[in-house]
Order: structure tokens, then sequence, then C-alpha cells
């Protein structure tokens, strides 16, 4: 439960900016999350105080920024509950760390004719790097079926691997950015296993909305960013099993990944994971994750978890009651604060461009377009829809200042703002 | 000319630390930057103020993130003369850079049989990422003869290119990072450009220390870092030629980068730039970075390094009459701020290490090892250096307290530190 938004709230400096007049109202968060002030502290302090490189130097300074970076290691490790921390690789992000999976397993681990199972509402960072890699090695994409919602079920998966028996790789989300329904990971992975099947998942929009337990889930792969969950921008995680980060090739050569080399001789690395981070990592990007995860856990994943869906129901209610007959929406049944929806003038769509253009014209960010799934459009029948995705520094009064604009919504003056 | 150095300093917050009980003195500019005020206080307005994401949005704060952000990249072709901003792609740093040029030139325009050519001075991430690149390939790196300082000379390029008539790659530093001598880039493209060949230039070690015009350089690539040149980490520039960039086809692939995709057909990519921009890009990083930029300018790249020199002269001057006797130097007249030498008590070595681990007891900051150049080892007979790299902050005192330093090391008291 959270009882204390006022507070919370307190900890976000840029709650007090405006926007077009109008204090923010920021429902984008699926895009990108707003930082605490614990967070930015964290930052400025490598900046101000910490300031060497990191595994560099054998001075003082050096060796508290080491000191620094492997404990952010230690709290990635466990706010995933990963079995030890070297199973913890920093990236500039998930999707760095889903292409270079995507190379590194093709490259080195498939053959031609092997079968990667995603689905069509997988954002780009999930299809795209799959289809690339695969391209010359004839390694190639097919997609699970989904029910008419969208949604992901273990029937539809067990299915897709009877009709792709040579599947190899399984890459998918924990929960989808378009729609924000939750894979059944834990039981895909069992059955994915069952087959020899490598489970690759991107846990973007879950891990900082929900608690995540790779140990429990049993993935093999587990990918998200920072900035999703009230970090820095620039920086991720590749989590993988310890056997399996130990078994691939990196993708990526320089300073620190490399214990030594030869002129025309075999490169030897270093050790799982820091044969993965070459060149200088991004060194406060880690503090300041580490340091938004830790603010995360004493909120609670739970407390935040169930927020959300408090302030969707309360926009449920008053959908029901006042929005029915001019808002449609995708997902009501998602289980999470992603609303994904359009608003119709008289039964017309107003494009969603428009829309969001409309409701920042009142403070509200809202994304609108295809939310970077761009196979999605056989299952929406729209050119895009807007999203509206909430977090737990959002206040019922965010939600009453959206249902308020919707309902104000037209043709007429959602093309008003232009003039 | 800085005649201002007080003021300067005041500009960087971390200079009022103390590192083992004193004002710490910074000699390791080399391995990483300290942060100007003006850097930290970009970084906090993008958590405080801006805060969305970028080219993502439909909303005001949106558009004040992409209006910095492209601004970011203004400034960034500004800076080092790019003929368009368009030729500037944000990456995660140097070693990224390097590593997509590598292999996207080596799978998408290089043959069976076809040269690399670099240096045994380069830093691990301008020769292994051709290596890695090239090994199933059969391309190989091979390497221009030094003089024995350790100099690229055109009369040795030239020779190489003789020796290696199927040379399609010339991939070099512009200043080596660990003797600090400056290859000629501009006379090197020339030539490279006769004969059709590429030059891929690391600019880690030159750009925040000298002016730099890629149009005049004439090079086809030039990489650089944020945090060598008072930037964050995790952010980093791939220039490019424009008709080259448009040529490549990106690695790495997500949400951003492409305008549109299919089931099963081809990708549609965005255009250059955006097309290598997959995913949230480093935000705050490009923020920061540029305004280390524009903080650099008003200081003045040519008062940079004339005054690096000045203090380096006056090292040079205190180790003729006090140090000679126990200090080699390694490249006196690299005509640039990094001095690398060791240290001998009595003619044995004192391993570099311990010697970096002493001047630390004594506040002051410098790196030893093989500074990620592994194949240094031909050229200096020793296990290692210690390296101290000046910046335009450092001062006259600085410079003292390490040559006072030098003075007392002894094989005794470089191991009291620690007992």
């Amino acid at each position: 439960m959270i009882d204390h938004i006022d507070e919370i709230r307190e900890d976000f400096p840029i709650l007090k900016r405006e926007m077009n007049g109008y204090p923010v109202d920021y429902l984008d968060n699926s895009a990108t999350t707003l930082k605490p002030k614990a967070m930015i502290d964290e930052v400025v302090r490598y900046y101000t105080y910490l300031g060497a490189n990191a595994h560099r130097g054998d001075y003082e300074m050096s060796a508290q920024v080491d000191y620094a970076y492997e404990g952010a290691r230690k709290t990635t490790a466990e706010f995933i509950n990963a079995a030890r921390k070297e199973e913890i690789v920093f990236t500039s992000g998930t999707t760095e760390s889903l292409n270079l999976l995507a190379m590194m397993i093709t490259n080195q681990l498939l053959h031609e004719g092997d079968v990667v199972l995603s689905t069509e509402t997988e954002h780009a960072s999930s299809i795209l790097p799959w289809q690339q890699a695969g391209y010359d090695k004839k390694v190639s994409v097919n997609f699970i079926p989904l029910t008419k919602e969208g949604r992901l079920t273990i029937d539809n998966f067990k299915k897709a691997l009877e009709d792709n028996p040579t599947t190899k790789v399984v890459a998918v989300a924990q929960v989808s950015n378009v729609l924000g329904y939750t894979a059944p990971i834990k039981e895909m992975a069992k059955i994915a296993h069952e087959k020899g099947i490598l489970l690759v998942v991107d846990g973007a929009q879950s891990v900082a909305h929900m608690p995540i337990d790779v140990q429990d889930l049993d993935c093999d792969f587990f990918c998200f960013s920072g900035h999703k969950m009230c970090g820095p921008t620039g920086i991720g995680v590749l989590y993988g099993k310890f056997e399996l980060l130990e078994k691939l090739h990196p993708m990526i050569f320089g300073g620190e990944s490399n214990a030594r080399f030869y002129k025309y001789e075999a490169l030897v690395l270093k050790r799982t994971p820091y044969k993965y981070e070459s060149g200088t990592m991004p060194i406060e990007g880690a503090l300041g994750m580490a340091a938004a995860m830790r603010y995360l856990k004493k909120i609670g994943l739970e407390n935040i978890h169930e927020y959300e869906l408090e302030l969707k129901q309360h926009f449920l209610e008053r959908y029901e009651k006042e929005l029915k007959d001019k808002v449609t929406i995708y997902n009501a049944e998602n289980g999470c604060g992603i609303i994904t929806f359009n608003v119709f003038d008289h039964g017309k769509l107003i494009f969603p461009q428009d829309m969001a253009s409309f409701l920042s014209s009142k403070g509200i960010a809202v994304r609108s377009g295809q939310h970077c799934a761009k196979l999605m459009g056989d299952l929406i029948k729209a050119p895009g829809t807007v999203r509206a995705s909430i977090y737990f520094y959002n206040t019922m009064e965010d939600i009453d200042r959206l249902v308020d604009a919707l309902k104000e919504a037209s043709f007429e003056n959602t093309l008003d703002i232009f003039f």
C-alpha cells in the first residue's frame, strides 16, 4: 500500500515543473520514468566526490569507484534475485543487451534452419536483432499466435513449439510495452527447458513495476534499462545464467575485457562478467541505477504494483460512467498500469497524435503511435493508439485530469491547438 | 594562455576533496577527467526539468528534450567542425564506436585477404575489434612499424602500405594513450585516400586536448568519449563522413532506428544518423557532453594545449635537475601532457603498481600498468609504466608535488605503505 504519496512526490523535483501552464501530469512512464532525488544525488556524488575511472587505477579515489561500481552490481543482483553478482553484465540499456544476445547466440549457438520464436506485440528490440543476426545464417524469427486481445497463452506457446520443431530460442517481453499483458514466463521456461530451448526475456516494462525473481522465473537471460526504473539513461543490464555467460564469447572488445592479447595469437579474456564490459562503462549510470533500485525497494515493488492497479481501477470506474461511448480501451484487463486507447468523436477516430497534442495542451504527457511495436497493426485496427502509463508517483488527481480532458476532447478542439 | 587557474579550479567541485589526507593531485586525466559544474548542472537539469525521452512523445516536455538532444548533436558537430550535424552518431563511448565500425566495415566492405593496418601502441579498442571481426573472414590486422621511441612516421606508413598492398583500412589513434605521440593524420589521410583506403581515427586522447577539425584532417571516421573531455561516462561519438554513414548498414536494431518493419520483409531504416541510434540513447550523457564542450571552448583548446605543455616543461626542468638519475621518461618529446615513466632505486625498477600506490599515499593519482595497450611490451622493456597525465585544471604545485614524491620514493617506502 502507498499511503504517503505526498511525501513520495516531494522526492521527485521534476514534479514541481509545469507543462503548458499546468502542473505536469506525467503519464508516459513506459517511455521513461522521472528521477528521485536519491538517484540524482548519487550521480552528482560521482561527479563531485568519486570522480575516477573504474578498474583502472591504483589510487584511493579509483579504489572507491571500484567499490561503488561493484556494489552497484551487487545491488542489481539482489534486486532481481540473481544467484550471484557475476550474472549481472552492465550495458547501455535493454536494446544493447538484446542485440548483443541476438548476435552472440545466433553466431555462436544456432544453425541454418533454427527458429527464434517471438510475438507480434514485441518491441522492435526483441524482433529486429534476431531477424538481422539470423538473415545470413538462415535462422528465422517466427511468431507465437496471440489471443484476439493480444495475450500470449501457454496453449498457444505449446502449439507454436509444435509448429516450429527447430525452435532454439524464445525471445519475448515479460510485459508488453503496448498492451501491458504479462507473459507466463515461469511456465514458458519450464516447457522451453524440457526441449533445450533458451528463453530470453525483455524485462524493460516489468522490472520497475513488480517484484522480479530470475531464479524463480528460471529464464536464461533477462534484460532491462535503468531509465525505465527511475535511473539514468545509458545504463542497462544483461542478466544471464552464469554458465551461459561463461559459454558465450563477447561481441565488443577493448580495454578492460581482455586479460592480455598478442600480435598474432588468440585473445585471453577476463572472467565473467568483465569479459563483456569493454571500455569505460557508464559508471555514474550504474551507481544511479543502483540508487534508484534502493529507492524502489524502500517503497516496495508489491506496493507499487498494487497502487498502479488502484489508479487504473479508478480510471476504469470513471470510464464506465463517463467515457464509454467515445473511448475504446484495448487492454482494460492487462493487470498493469498501461492503458492503451483511442478516442472517437461521433464514431470517427481522433488521430492519436492529435489526441496526445491536445492532452499536452492540458499539461498531460502521454504517448501516441505504434510504441516501437510495429507489427501490432494486424491486432488493433487503427493507425496507432494513445498510451497512458502509470507509475507510483501519479495520483488520483492525475487520473481525473486525464478523464476530464478525454471527456472534453472533440475533433474541433484537438485541431484548435494547432491554430 | 591560462591565467585564471584559481577560477578554473573553482569550477570543479571535486578538487575540494582530499585523498589520503592530502588535497587531491589528479594526474590520471588520460583515464578519465574531472567534471566542471556547468556539466553537472546540465545533467541535473535533465533530471529535474526536462525529464522525458527523446524522439518519442507528442508533448511539450518531450519536444524540449528533442530540442536539447539535437542541440547537443549540433554542438558536437561544431566542436570537431563536422560538415553537418548528421555526421554525428551518439554511442556509449569510443570503444563502442570503434567496435561498431570494425564490425560494419569488415562485414560489409572487406573481403578475404584484405588488411587493416594499425600500430603496436594502439589501445586495445583499436586492434581487438578488427582482429575479432576479421577472424572468420580472413581479414588480418598488420602493424605499421614505429620508430624506436614509438612514433608513427609518414615514411614508415608508406613502407607499411607497400608491404601490405591489400590494405583497405587504417585504424590508429591520433594521440597514443601510453606515449602521447601525435600521428600525422592529415598526411596519412591524403596518402590513404589516393589508394582508396579508409582512415579510422581513435580521437579519445586528442579531442579534449587540442583543436580538432575533421574536415581539415579529412579522416573518414573519428571516435571519442565524453568522459575524457569533462563530460559524463556512457556517452561517446562516432563521427563519419555523411556518404559513408549512408552507405553502411547499422549493427544494432530496435525502437527509433527503424521507420517501419514487416513480418517477413525487409526493414526500412530511418535516415542517417538516426538509423544508428536504436533504443533510448544516453540523453543526459549527450547533454552533459555538449555542456562540457561549451566549457572547453570557452577556455580555448589552444590555451589548454599550451598550458599542458607549460606544466610538462616545468616537470622536465625539475626532472633534469633532480630526478634524472632515478627516473626514466619514455616520452619527454611527445608534445602533450602525458608523461610515461618508471622509477628506479639504485638501478632496480620499483614496480609501477607499487609506485602508483606510493603516490596515492601522498594524495597523487596516477596510473600504472600497460594502459590497455598490451602490445607495447616489445617497445618498453619493463613490465609496465607509470603514467601521469595532465589537464588544464592542474597546477604547477601539482607537478611539484609529483616531483617531490618521486624524489622521496625508494624500495623501502613504496613497500611501507602496504604495512
